[in-house]
């Protein structure tokens, strides 16, 4: 029989619940706010930025690439009133390590599979991927003229760093 | 002069990386485990599931669907390691209160913009979209076959609760 994580997630979820004293939160952001950032195990957004639940939108992906969180960031601000983005990438990210090319190779002989209608978002340029991201919400149409923010975070000493873009 | 959130995240982190332990953790996920979840302010997946730094991919997005997560699923389990998903999704979710013809048209009218390329994913019945996620995440051929769990997150009482899928 094999133990899954879930599982153990809905042991850790019971205690949880038990002092759980949240239950009246808005469904609209308190500090009407974004965050975008990596799906990276090592970062616990809510640790790493002082926010409480209620607090933030937090979308994550493989990168935190912003082009992905469009439609997320769109929802955001249009039916929820956010009017703030902050962009977070980090150091030793796993999208530093291939390329398109590597994953769907890769792909091809794991899976058998094509995957070459997928772009994967992996950069070369840790600082100059956060600049992108930035630069692309700012002069996308469907976002809203608000301040984003770029910074990256480091794993090895838990410090975000701000990112001129 | 209007001070944004993001100057309040730089003095909130610097606390947070004053007492930070965690500088030498690997990149691969410690419980081979990817969640899938909403960008919702009120759900803290790290204090809900009982999870610490280094332990799972965190993917979120609005809604929490599981289409926009498959890159990052895919980034995660043939480069990453991780062979386990579980997708959450939640009650009082912004996804029930709209369809793709609100908000485009919504769009229209406050950016002068056109969104009729964007889905934007709403659902109307909770639980059949974790069913429809799971489901599609076990038929997509571009995911490994690995256990793949559904729950609904009450925002009100902070449980998880399984769906059969």
């Amino acid at each position: 029989m094999t133990v899954t994580v879930a599982s153990e997630f809905e042991s850790a979820n019971q205690k949880y619940a038990e002092t759980f004293d949240k239950g009246s939160l808005p469904l609209p952001p308190g500090r009407k706010v974004a965050v975008v950032t990596c799906m990276d195990a090592r970062i616990d957004p809510a640790k790493a930025l002082g926010l409480v639940e209620g607090d933030a939108h937090v979308i994550r992906n493989a990168g935190g690439r912003a082009i992905e969180a469009v439609r997320s960031i769109v929802i955001s601000q249009q039916l929820l009133g956010t009017r703030e983005i902050v962009v977070i990438h980090h150091t030793s990210c796993g999208m530093l390590t291939f390329s398109d090319n590597d994953i769907r190779t890769k792909i091809r002989q794991n899976l058998t599979e094509d995957a070459d209608h997928i772009a994967f978002l992996p950069f070369g340029d840790l600082k100059q991927s956060v600049v992108d991201d930035v630069k692309m919400l700012r002069k996308n149409p469907l976002i809203l003229d608000v301040p984003i923010t770029g910074y990256i975070y480091d794993v090895k000493t838990g410090r975000i760093n701000r990112v001129d873009a």
